[in-house]
């Protein structure tokens, strides 16, 4: 493996010095840029993309190629990929989020289930990790990342998207037993998976809890927290030399920054409704944390982009342990010379607080 | 006007000693419940039911004929009356949500929206009211209720409900004076409403800010939380020898409690993401605090909604300032019976702690 040329990235999780705050922006690889809705149309459907290694690594250095001031790479791939193992069928219909053909209701559809091989059920993922790291040859990290227990259950229990998880609410209160089965499954499929992941080449990972948020405080640490805690333990600590890094997002989880914290995650994702000065107060030297621009801004200008930047850098203030991302996936409404702003006014404004 | 049998709801807002907890439930009068939807059926949709004063008398008074316990009645009626007033047409598709016939994206669209003067415009809502008030004969306090002028502004621009508020959030960012029009002709609107559901009889008021939640912490506060308080500043504080309370409620605001408590509102409702006695310890004595149970447990059984409310008994602790009450709406799937076991656990369970 080549030398890393730009560890900014894994500098910043580590909390050590770095010249400016390092940037990436969750589903970077996405809608919003001309030249992935090619890469799509040439692959045939979003399963197309990330079940073929070459078309996933085209995708993920796409945003890389046109903005030279990202500090990060992602795997491009699905949070569904494990369910979809396991036996569930995902798929997507157009203009519609992802769907499953099977769900899981009782005891026995849960005691059914398989636990994922990685290496036999999800090759396509870890290769399509090696080949990214080849192809990147150094020139930034790669990001590996998983689905988080709960919000990978939502969809196996509701087939789909939902708005306010009824049914995996209903299974998980009335049957606890029978819901905390299926958690386990996906606590010993998602730390096989990414420590898959960080062999093959991964230098850090991320764990997107998008659907803890809808939770009650003593649900959400119970059946997304303590889960998250189990994957964070069973993870390969070192690889290559080096820490690799765990990121988490609870997406709406700016109540539970300090439970987070005691995970032994080395960084903590925000959304953009936390105020990142609070959160910084609030996790201390304990953790990094990466956020948190509101996606939505960049449906504006270069100039207002600037001035949001300028005002989340000041609310971190000076020193380590800074990440700059959104809040959120960025959404494929923005313009892709809003979203090279974006990047532009990070690397340029974060100069001056390192 | 009769004198007030039951006043255990006003002197836990006002923090004064109760001998139980007092309990009702946001959507209290809704479609879990077998008389609402036959009175519905006869209204012929839900228009015709919040615009007949006669029909929305009968429908508010239901659950309190049901279930004894019930601490408050509240107004049937809808959050958008008020941009349906200022001429957006309001209708409901079946299986839907709201939707507007007009939206609102410039600076001349909105400049041409009146402020609404509700004895005129509106006058359906306080006749519904008064007429409450007449038919509940001092059993319980009346509840009114308007939206927040954030929340009904994601309404007017998007046309209806929304998963990421794209195009309300551009015009806020992009062109925040115009923005700011439309939440001040808000302002001026809800207080106008508030103060004329005031001397109708209504003997407490809750904001509902459903959308508060998918702001960032310095949007909430400019576009929500300081309209909210011009709100609160402009109301009606005493009506018949009494004083009116106002209840704030932000779903997803559990991170803005101390500026929420700031605002001179008497209490803040909770949803069920918030620890309920962290909360306690962040607001301390300046305001009450109303909920906060997953809606989700009535999906469950009795003795499961049993065990939550004990919970959420201990966690709040002894003393005054509770108002008992689900984080949300009650679902149109929850059983009446598991309903009726909440508002039994709530009344017996909570005397130890008075």
């Amino acid at each position: 493996m080549s030398d890393l040329k730009n560890d900014r990235f894994l500098r910043a999780l580590a909390r050590q010095p770095v010249d400016r705050t390092p940037v990436w922006m969750m589903r970077q690889a996405g809608r919003y840029l001309p030249e992935y809705r090619a890469s799509r149309a040439k692959a045939g459907d979003f399963m197309g993309l990330c079940g073929n290694p070459e078309m996933a690594c085209e995708v993920t250095l796409q945003p890389l190629d046109r903005y030279s001031q990202i500090d990060a790479a992602i795997l491009f791939s699905d949070i569904l990929t494990i369910p979809d193992a396991m036996g569930l069928g995902l798929y997507f219909e157009t203009g519609e989020g992802p769907k499953f053909k099977k769900t899981v209701h009782t005891a026995a559809d849960i005691e059914a289930l398989p636990v994922v091989d990685t290496r036999s059920d999800l090759s396509y993922v870890t290769d399509a990790v090696s080949l990214i790291r080849k192809e990147l040859n150094g020139r930034v990290p790669l990001i590996g990342f998983s689905g988080s227990p709960w919000t990978l259950a939502t969809y196996m229990v509701e087939g789909g998207s939902s708005k306010d998880y009824a049914r995996t609410k209903e299974l998980m209160y009335q049957h606890p037993e029978v819901f905390q089965l299926l958690i386990d499954k996906l606590v010993a499929s998602i730390t096989d998976y990414l420590n898959a992941q960080i062999l093959a080449g991964a230098q850090a990972v991320q764990i997107f809890d998008s659907w803890g948020g809808a939770l009650s405080h003593h649900a959400y640490h119970q059946y997304s927290l303590a889960p998250m805690q189990r994957i964070v333990d069973g993870l390969i600590k070192e690889n290559e030399g080096r820490r690799v890094p765990v990121i988490l997002f609870t997406k709406g989880g700016g109540q539970w920054l300090p439970s987070l914290a005691n995970t032994g995650a080395d960084a903590l994702g925000l959304d953009w409704t936390t105020d990142i000065s609070y959160a910084r107060q609030q996790v201390g030297d304990q953790v990094a944390l990466q956020g948190n621009m509101d996606p939505a801004i960049l449906y504006t200008n270069p100039a207002r982009i600037r001035e949001e930047v300028a005002t989340i850098l000041a609310a971190y203030g000076k020193g380590n342990g800074h990440v700059f991302n959104l809040g959120h996936g960025v959404t494929p409404q923005a313009k892709p010379e809003n979203v090279g702003a974006f990047f532009e006014a990070v690397h340029e404004l974060s100069e001056s607080y390192h």
